[in-house]
């Protein structure tokens, strides 16, 4: 951004003091309406919960809360830039959630120095919402917190970073497979950043059949020789470069027909683009700021190229998907996710561009489409149900509508 | 509440699924908003507030946020009930603060066995609000919890089961005095409950002139042959009781000006409002329901009589105080709340009935008055700012207007 757009995000932000507020779902009127709402008409409501805890699903808002977590420790480009500079992104994300997936998400920045810090606080956190998203938080610690906090609760622990992340890279690698004509398992696949995002869009990419990928970073290829591994990034290596290439970029990228980058802006250059194979895409998804250029990539020969600027032809947000995998997962009370949810909810989005309008400017679904979480709902509500993780029984096509409905329908909620 | 009127209630509840929701404050209508508010738009706001945390009060909606946490260990009548159980008091809460007060509160219950995991849990929270209420903990955890956040961290730390009921017992007992002519350095008052609220309404008792205020629970009246007090009713025993009564409700009701009840249904007698001295002042506020009914106390020659019934001539509940005391210490940034802030408040209330009103039947102002929060609120800004804990200046007259303006005020929010 250049000085006049940074003052215009700083004035916008200035004006909007936080995207979300809170809002009544009722209205009091009259004494006697308060008297519902507060007391006495709480207290049966307490004694109900009070009885069965799980009762606070139908009679509270919980069942569609959910707690939108952060510290800071990994702000896009920012590294550990500290709780309180999350909360614009916590506060954005909670905006979209509610506009894209009529998700009640709550903005809440944590000073919480490790991840056994942060797994306290959500475990405390846990009666409020029926669901957590771990946002913003460094690897490894993101992947324990999600790991162990899936097993210590009863409510589906997200993370749009890693989740989020797998489905969209998920759904784009499939789309763009569509116009190289090559299939998942023959694709050579580079998966430039090794944090949340990259380790998670692999293990997707592996569970959705693909064979040859190849993970970096800053200390380069994730394999033996590589000696600055963390343990997610140690158990990772050994069901990746199944070729032993060695080195960095330079060597990953020869012969690429993917690269997927989650890393910095400037990381990747021309001379990276002509090592690839005949038809490179190039999904350089940097935030806020892609890799390379769309002009850069293409006069380097790029066939298909997406990043996440808004701006561009092919933009790859999570925002395209987690709306749906929220909406979804709440709607069937999964009790946690699973790959089939995430591999359903890919899926849904790949299939949200037509075959007939697919193009290597158009892999992505546009924003603003009515269709994106409904259909994302359903298929991840289906697959929940399917896997027996979820609580609540939804015939096919019921998911679909009443997110419709939801998010377009009629019926006010106010 | 009988059956009907219970299932009425859990009905509106089941409806309501949460008596608030996240909402927007700005609206996203194509992608250039998009861009705006999410990605790249947050980057620079991010990099301010890493740069000086302090600019999240301007640029994101921590300044006007509360949170609103509870461990459900004191709730109501109900006794430790769980947090799940705690959800329906909070948000009701969070709904009577944004339509009084125009606060944006998060309901948050937590899984916390002791007071040192609120805190904990508390201290982590800080970043995202501008406040903290701890609601339904039991004491005296919640004087500890408030007493070393308050040290510890620099937003207000709120209890409304402390100061919301100091205030309103002080505001009610400053009107019964008007009415039956004497003066609160001459009046015997007897504090019914020795908990949160309790404790809190002597303190402030004592600090606006009271003299001759004896406190009592179950194990009788605070003082030196009380084996069962805990430390804080303990200090406080030393401050109370002047006249050095012995044992419990029966001794303590001796010619007693005012009860003040903050236990359960049922505990206060016919007789015991026939001990009091000649123009009775009975405050019965336990909830649901009072320690003795409205009927029974007129019976027995109670000259003033309210309650916590919503249904009541004279309604004392702290929804009257509450929203004025966030909007007020919030509208100059307070980093604390001083007793000087809460007797402002105080007066602020029992001003809002005038004297020409003024009646054994009307000691309170009713709800829905559109004056009592720009009043309140005012009033503790100002009293802020004279006691040096205001980050913010306001001229006399701003916060009553901006609060006006807020609430009932032409321009849209949204």
């Amino acid at each position: 951004m250049n000085s006049v757009e940074r003052n215009e995000a700083l004035e916008f932000h200035r004006k909007a003091r936080g995207k979300v507020q809170t809002f009544p779902t009722v209205n009091i009127r009259s004494e006697r309406h308060l008297a519902m709402a507060y007391v006495p008409g709480s207290t049966p409501v307490c004694e109900e919960i009070k009885r069965d805890p799980v009762l606070a699903f139908d009679y509270t808002g919980k069942a569609n809360r959910l707690a939108e977590v952060s510290n800071g420790s990994a702000l896009m480009s920012m590294g550990d830039a500290g709780a309180a500079a999350s909360l614009p992104v916590l506060e954005g994300k909670c905006l979209l959630l509610k506009l894209f997936g009529d998700v009640n998400a709550l903005p809440i920045a944590i000073d919480a120095k490790n991840y056994e810090e942060i797994m306290s606080f959500c475990r405390m956190l846990a009666p409020t919402v029926g669901g957590i998203n771990i946002e913003d938080v460094s690897s490894p610690s993101s992947f324990y917190v999600v790991r162990e906090l899936t097993e210590a609760l009863d409510i589906p622990i997200f993370c749009d970073d890693q989740q989020g992340s797998a489905i969209i890279i998920l759904s784009a690698v499939k789309n763009s497979l569509k116009l190289i004509n090559i299939t998942i398992e023959e694709a050579r696949i580079v998966i430039l950043g090794a944090g949340s995002a990259g380790i998670a869009a692999t293990e997707l990419l592996l569970v959705a059949g693909a064979k040859d990928v190849i993970v970096l970073d800053k200390s380069g290829i994730l394999g033996p020789s590589n000696q600055a591994m963390d343990p997610i990034q140690a158990a990772l290596s050994e069901k990746t470069n199944p070729r032993g290439v060695k080195g960095g970029l330079d060597e990953a990228m020869e012969g690429a027909d993917i690269l997927v980058g989650l890393s910095q802006s400037g990381i990747v250059s021309k001379e990276h683009i002509k090592r690839m194979n005949k038809h490179p895409v190039v999904l350089a998804l940097a935030l806020p700021e892609p890799e390379i250029s769309y002009d850069e990539a293409h006069e380097a020969g790029a066939y298909i190229y997406a990043s996440g600027r808004i701006e561009d032809s092919n933009t790859i947000l999570n925002v395209h998907a987690f709306p749906g995998l929220v909406r979804g997962a709440f709607d069937v009370r999964a009790r946690k996710l699973t790959n089939s949810m995430l591999i359903a909810a890919s899926d849904a989005l790949s299939n949200m561009v037509d075959r007939r309008r697919l193009s290597p400017d158009h892999i992505c679904p546009r924003f603003f489409g009515s269709e994106t979480t409904p259909r994302i709902a359903e298929a991840v509500g289906q697959a929940a149900i399917k896997d027996g993780v979820a609580l609540l029984a939804a015939p096919e096509g019921k998911i679909y509508s009443d997110t419709w409905n939801r998010l377009y329908g009629d019926i006010e909620h106010i």
